[in-house]
Parts: structure tokens; sequence; C-alpha cells
């Protein structure tokens, strides 16, 4: 789903739905309240949507931004996935739930079996198979897919996740040859499996790594644009074919400089240029 | 805090609040629609919580349960963990969110920081610094704590976690050495940090090791009961003044075996039992 979308628009980007008021365009401060906040970030979120719809394959709506505002931000999550969807974007929820058995199932029922789930769901790894494998489960039974974290684009994941065995073997690529295993018995028809990956673009040498030890998995990819990473540091993250990799950016996108002060024209201008240059690697 | 209600109580135990209708007396299983279901669970919740008060230091809701039910969920979460609080229980806010910069400080504002938050939070470490300080300094500031996931309690988390570098040093050591650095800057009066760890008690040999590499941090220990630790497997989490740590038991006290037909005397019961389990070893 996420393929064919991708060659419908023509470039393999997403835009990250990341509602943060105070760097929103001065129409949108006027909120006091809970529910005035809410309103505006609503406005704003739509705006945003029905602007990159024509440009772009999916969002990546961020839950902490809207879970912040405590149950009505929760709901509007769901609200603007579905408002996503209607417009013909694929929705990658991005709440990096996890944790393991019977709970992880919980949150797997809401954020990926329910007819109002966004379409893809980020997921930490770190408690291993029984903690990813009813995210699998869900998503694999409603045609719907996971990102696990396996390489993350901030610069306190190195000292983390860049941790060697005796035979050079990173942390990372350790995660990722699980995530490989998990998702071999979820492979589509165009030999992608429904258990992606997130690598960040900020470290394109582990990208080229990662890419080799999950050839199946589609990378979902942050770090362009504000975190510094550039289109061609992203290259590493696609097969040689072009395909299995999805670069996202938020901030660039959102808060761009309106256009003969118009904030619409300025998101417009600034996905299309971010959907060509990364169609331009390609 | 914490350290206060245990000597109150007289055992570092803790009762974690895991709502599965299913497990459920009969008398909460005629739930028909959303409102219904969450209903039910709000009577069992706020049944376990009255009972359990007396007996243990504090409690742990697990959001996943909550949130499951989307909105109306997310906010009874809050209202329980309101309540625990009433009645004079620590609230251990069991959400382990994770993310970074920004993203992160979003959920620590609703999780850590609003006056209806629980007392403390599960975080996920695997950002690392970048993703666990903007919960640790929201936190500080409120005067609550943190419990970062260092060794998960379930059998899968051994295939991940258990990842050993040249010298001998696995994963969930190395990071929690991380975690005993982070949690330096915000030592209590106790001589504990309010940056804690998840350590499971199913590994008690692990426990031990990493007890040595966190003397300051308070080990919030899952395991016991149905995921099968014994209240021996736990000693090694505590340090040798017997403090230090905090046993979490859910399911066999929640859905103990009712007694003369009353569930809240079973689960009474088996929270005095679990108590006193727990003291005995200390």
């Amino acid at each position: 789903m996420l393929l064919a979308a991708i060659r419908e628009k023509g470039s393999p980007v997403c835009v990250g739905l990341d509602p943060n008021l105070s760097l929103m365009p001065e129409e949108f401060q006027d909120g006091h309240d809970v529910r005035g906040k809410l309103k505006n970030i609503e406005k704003f979120c739509r705006g945003v949507l029905e602007t990159v719809a024509p440009i772009v394959p999916a969002v990546k709506p961020q839950m902490a931004y809207f879970e912040y505002f405590g149950a009505a931000g929760f709901d509007m999550y769901f609200q603007l996935s579905e408002y996503a969807q209607k417009l013909g974007l694929i929705v990658i929820g991005d709440a990096k739930r996890g944790d393991i058995g019977s709970t992880a199932s919980a949150y797997a029922g809401i954020h990926l079996g329910r007819p109002d789930s966004p379409d893809a769901l980020t997921v930490n790894g770190y408690f291993g198979e029984d903690g990813t494998k009813p995210f699998i489960d869900t998503a694999s039974a409603n045609g719907r897919g996971v990102f696990v974290l396996v390489r993350t684009s901030n610069p306190g994941g190195t000292a983390i996740q860049n941790f060697a065995a005796a035979d050079g073997t990173m942390f990372y690529e350790h995660l990722a040859r699980r995530v490989a295993i998990w998702g071999d018995e979820s492979i589509g028809q165009s030999g992608y499996s429904c258990v992606g990956a997130v690598v960040g673009a900020t470290c394109p040498a582990e990208a080229k790594i990662l890419r080799q030890i999950m050839p199946k998995q589609i990378f979902l990819v942050p770090g362009y644009g504000a975190q510094g990473a550039t289109a061609k540091d992203c290259a590493a993250c696609f097969n040689q074919d072009g395909t299995g990799a999805i670069i996202n950016a938020s901030r660039c996108v959102l808060y761009a400089k309106p256009l003969n002060g118009n904030w619409k024209k300025g998101v417009e201008k600034a996905a299309k240029d971010f959907a060509q240059d990364i169609a331009n690697i390609l």
C-alpha cells in the first residue's frame, strides 16, 4: 500500500505532523486554554494535511504532541489520522509504543487494530520477540505495518546503540538481524515485509550496513532537515532499485517560511522542494 | 517519598493495576460497549485500590489497558492515579514512554508535569541521554521520579539485551552505567536518585551485577508471581541494608481466588501474603 502510494506521488517522502504551538504562525496563538489550543492545533494540522496530500504519499503524526493535552488530544490524533486517510494519505502513527505480552496486545489493539487506527505504528523493540510479536500479528491481521526502532537519528543514540560485540557487531545490527527474522513471515507481494525499521538519516554509514542486514524491511528515515541530514545522506537507506525507504521531514515543512504572507503556500513549497530533493537522489 | 511510604507500610511492594476484563470476577462482565466496560474497569480498580491502600506503599497502573479504550480510557488512567494518591498510595505510571528532544518533553509534560500526573513514570532509555533527560528534568522539577527500562522480565528480553562486548560487558550493563550517570545529579536526602531502573526479578544473577553498577538507583522489579520469580529471586535487587527496590505483582493479586465468594477479600489476602513474602527476605 505504501509502495503504491510512493509510486503514485513520485517521491518516497513523509511529512511529520509535530504540532508545536510555539512554532506555528501568529494566527494559531490565540488559544488560552486546552480547548482553545487544541482547536488551533486541529486547524493547523488539517491545513497541513490538505496542503501536502497532493504532494506526498504519507504523513507521520507524532502522538506525544497530542497526548500532551490529555484525552481530548489523544482523541484528536485518531481523528486527524482518519482525516489524513480520507485525503488519500498513508498514516504512520509515531507513538513508539513497546511492552510485553498482553500489554503489548492492548497497545496494538488501539494503535493498529481499530478501523480508525493509523496504517502503521513505530514500535520499540527493546523487549524482544514476545514484545514485538503482538504488534506484528495485529498489523499483519489488519493489513497494516510496524516500524521497529533500530538506529535512532538523535546525537545521544550513538552512545547507547553503538555498542560493539567481540566480532565488531554493533548492538543496532544485532537488533536489526532480529527485525529481519521477525518480518520474514509477513512479506507482501511487493517483496517487502509489513515489519519495517526506523533508521536515522544522520548515520549513513550505519544505514548502508543495515540495508544489507534488512533487505526486506522498509526503512522509515527521520533526521532530514532540522536534524541535519541531507538528501545525499538518505541515499544509503534505499535498495539499489531505489525502493525500500521513506524519508521523513517535520519541522522544515510544517514551519516553513510563509510565501507572500501565506503559511500554507510556504508549507506547499517546502513539501514540493523536499519531495523533489529526495526524488533527485533516486 | 517512596522510601518513606515503604517504611510506613513495612514492605517494599507494589501492586500492578492491569485491568484485563476477561480475568475479572463475574460481576464485571456485563459491559457491552466501551462505556459499560470502562465503568466496570473503574469499579474494579477503585475496589482494588481501596483494598490494597492499607497494605502496600505503591501501585503501578499500566497505561496500555486504559489507552486500549481510547480517550475515555486515557482519562481514567489519570483519574485513578489521582484517586490512588488520595488514598495515600505512591503511583508509578507504567506507560514506558520514550522519544527524543521536544517530543520527549511533551510526553514528560503530561506524565510527570501535571498536578494529576503519577508520582513516577517508566521510561524507555534506548534513545540515550537526549531522550531520557527531558523526562528526568521534568520529574526532578516536580518532585517525581522515572524508572528507566534496563533489564526486562520477559523471556524474549534475553535474546536482545544479553548482547556481550569483547570485555564481557552486557548491553544492559552498558545501559545501566548510563542510567547511574544520568541519575547522579538528582540524588535525594535518602541517598537514592529520582532516576531508578526497571530490573526483572526473573534474572537474579543479572540483578546482582546491576545492583553494583547502580547503587543509587531504586529498582522497580517486575516478574514476581505469574511471571515465575519467587521472593528469593528478588533478594538480589536490594542493597545490603534491605532498601533500594520495590517488587511488583499484578495478576496474582488482582485476580486472586475470591475468599468466601468475596473477590475483595481474595485481593486483600493476596496483597497481604505478597507483602509478607517480600518482607521475609529482608
